[in-house]
């Protein structure tokens, strides 16, 4: 019986070979295609440059939409559609600004930005004194007596210690979010958050805020960490020192938008489907190339590379351009209601929102069992560094696909830069590297590939 | 005496888990405070913009030897010292110039710089016929009968289908290296090297050409990658066309130089070394930054890290800043003759030359056994996506220390923009990452650590 056994595993060892070499090759197809292709990086500097922010109910954000549902209609997919839905529509209005006044050091002018759908400041803006905190502790023992009527400056630094720049973000993001109502329940009468980068610069990282419907909304802006460095040296010496800032944005009525959706049909068992996606508006203030230009554009190359290498997955692989992943995550929500409704069969839900860094592996949101199994594909990654295939968070938009039953996935990327750009002037076209943008698209493919091949179990 | 084995087997276990758990956190604490402090950073940037590109032999390499000398001397190291070595002077001279004439398309400037220690053109320059080879099959095919007195382009472009940069470097670089006395054999007068760089753009990448003593020296100089297509474009219809080029480099009297060698002495075997190093030596055209003041701060910043953490290495740590690893490597071959004329007993030497991006791993020159050991702290090093332990090339300057019995070893970083910079002028200071940077400090600092405790058994 052993003889038998051992010849059995031989024989399933040597399948196992061969397939794997098999796989390895169609592998090695994609990121070859997509490393010699300008396609990619071509749609990525069209929707950079020539679009450029669109957050969602923008009028760039409907150029966007129309953008892409024509490159997709020129790819000869068997079905490009738009699926609507209705989303916010905040407009930043001016640009903002900001300056400090001391008596004891004079005054400078500030880099600030509104914090995406923050309410603005009255016309003629806001003049008050600042309260530095680096923690909710703080904000709670100086209370109403010492905070009615300054300007909450909100400034914990996003720790640089982590070796993962996405962990100190997590650490601190508290404040853009929930800095101004905190401050509020407190009579604060504004807030300056503290830019969440880890570079210190003067560029200033907007992102969204939520506003608690039980306390006063008061107007939250960003503010550069050189900025922010300075205007706490000044306060160490001058707690009287005026804070002037002026914001006009505000809400304009919801507009109807859309997710980009399209699919290439499986050939065996087309109505059991692979999402993959990354999300099609991005904040105003820059181009959203990393964040997340690049999902969409590897996204739109993945479906290329099926195309171009002529393969016809068992399975539908549908492709989602995500609308409204910044503010409301309405996009992401219509999706999963769909898929919901329609009772759909999904064997994974992949997300690129990390920005066009070098892969470095997936991040699996299911049981233990899934990431085991899909971990075992990891040697035909390693070849391309993609080496980290771990249980955890997936991307926003897919959030909302949970508890139907399959693993959201989400591209993880070499983290060191993301932040030097994430929600600021500063996230440009120029700043993504082609190569490591199209080692994204690639390793997308190959994994899009494998769950085509051999599903989940 | 099953029970007896099992027991020891659980002592060891236990005793190897407590240890990887204390291990663990001197690394973190490497990690932790190499991406916390600026020190490196900031010796980078005064290395890059006050020193600037220091080809051995210039003064700007003189100026380098002093400034890490000094740097070093007020780092409470246990000795600092200059190692002393003549290197070549060659120097670049006026600015190339090059255009191209032609009776279909006109006239257009061209980017071009001589290549490392080639001869200079005549004073008026070079006019010639130009014939383009992509393979050393062409050249040989063509013969003196069609190459005497043309130019020799040299147009086999980086394959950017390979994943791994270095790789589509390593089957282009013999056209840089060797092109000139291959073209030279059949009677040419001057070659083109297409500029080694996966991009498509206006800089030009140089680098050390090698004459053949049998044959004539001709000059050789890079052209743009940009410059290169254009001039390919044009030959297809005008073969006819005249390029003319113009270069002023010429050798100096060689000139003595420095390894700069810095120490912290072992506290148990001090006579047991372990050697890191960079080097110290830059191309005239660019910074240096990425190759390799990458690699002189961030062997600095080892010894910085130990001594912060007041950690007292059991065996000595030598750092070693080596002159000339571009043209004729004399530093490395210096110190490697020392080491063998004193018979010095070394654990490791490890060199950092693949510039300052994240790090991937370590490529280790040793035994199958030595490689598995070292492999085997690889759990130690994934929290920072430092992952590929593997069997291969090290650097250049530690290659003279082969045959010695201990490894050399080259910390690998990810690739992809590695060859955006190399050698050219694009290579600066605000190119390198502050984060990218320190992670691959704090991974060489936790290798030198293991290293150190453990050895190499």
């Amino acid at each position: 019986m052993k003889k038998i056994i051992i010849s059995l595993a031989l024989v399933f060892s040597l399948f196992t070979a061969k397939s794997q070499e098999s796989d390895s090759t169609v592998i090695a197809n994609f990121f070859s295609e997509a490393l010699s292709n300008k396609t990619a990086y071509g749609n990525l500097e069209y929707l950079c440059t020539k679009i450029g922010g669109r957050i969602c109910g923008s009028p760039q954000a409907a150029a966007a939409v129309e953008w892409a549902k024509q490159l997709l209609k020129q790819m000869d997919l068997d079905t490009v559609y738009l699926q609507p839905v209705m989303v916010h529509h905040w407009v930043r209005g001016e640009k903002e600004t900001a300056s400090v006044a001391s008596k004891v050091f004079g005054s400078k002018d500030m880099n600030i930005c509104a914090l995406g759908e923050s309410v603005s400041t009255p016309t003629d803006g806001i003049s008050a004194e600042v309260i530095e905190i680096k923690n909710i502790d703080q904000l709670k023992k100086l209370g109403k007596k010492q905070l009615t009527g300054k300007i909450v400056f909100f400034n914990q630094e996003m720790k640089s210690t982590y070796a993962n720049s996405f962990e100190a973000y997590g650490d601190a993001v508290w404040q853009r979010v929930h800095g101004a109502s905190e401050a509020a329940k407190y009579g604060a009468v504004g807030v300056l958050v503290r830019s969440l980068t880890l570079n210190e610069d003067y560029t200033t990282h907007t992102g969204i805020m939520r506003y608690d419907t039980t306390v006063a909304k008061i107007p939250a802006v960003a503010i550069s960490t050189k900025d922010a460095d300075l205007l706490s040296e000044w306060l160490k010496d001058d707690y009287e020192l005026l804070f002037h800032f002026k914001t006009s944005c505000k809400f304009l009525p919801e507009v109807e938008s859309y997710n980009v959706i399209a699919e290439i049909k499986g050939s065996v068992d087309p109505k059991e489907i692979i999402t993959i996606g990354g999300h099609l508006d991005a904040w105003d203030n820059g181009q959203g190339a990393h964040d997340d230009g690049v999902g969409v554009v590897q996204s739109i190359e993945v479906m290329r590379l099926f195309k171009e290498l002529k393969l016809a997955p068992k399975h539908t692989i549908r492709m989602v351009l995500f609308m409204d992943e910044e503010c409301a995550q309405r996009g992401g929500k219509k999706y999963a209601a769909e898929v919901k409704a329609k009772n759909e069969k999904q064997i994974a839900a992949i997300e690129s929102d990390e920005g066009g860094f070098a892969p470095t592996g997936f991040s699996i949101e299911s049981s233990s069992d899934t990431v085991a199994m899909i971990s075992k594909w990891k040697n035909l990654f390693l070849p391309y560094g993609v080496y980290n295939f771990s249980q955890g968070g997936s991307g926003v938009d897919v959030y909302y696909l949970k508890g139907l039953g399959f693993p959201r996935i989400s591209l993880n990327t070499e983290s060191q830069r993301y932040f030097d750009y994430h929600h600021s002037e500063a996230d440009t076209f120029d700043k993504v590297n082609k190569r490591e943008l199209q080692m994204g698209s690639a390793s997308i493919a190959a994994l899009v590939y494998l769950l085509d091949i051999y599903g989940i179990k």
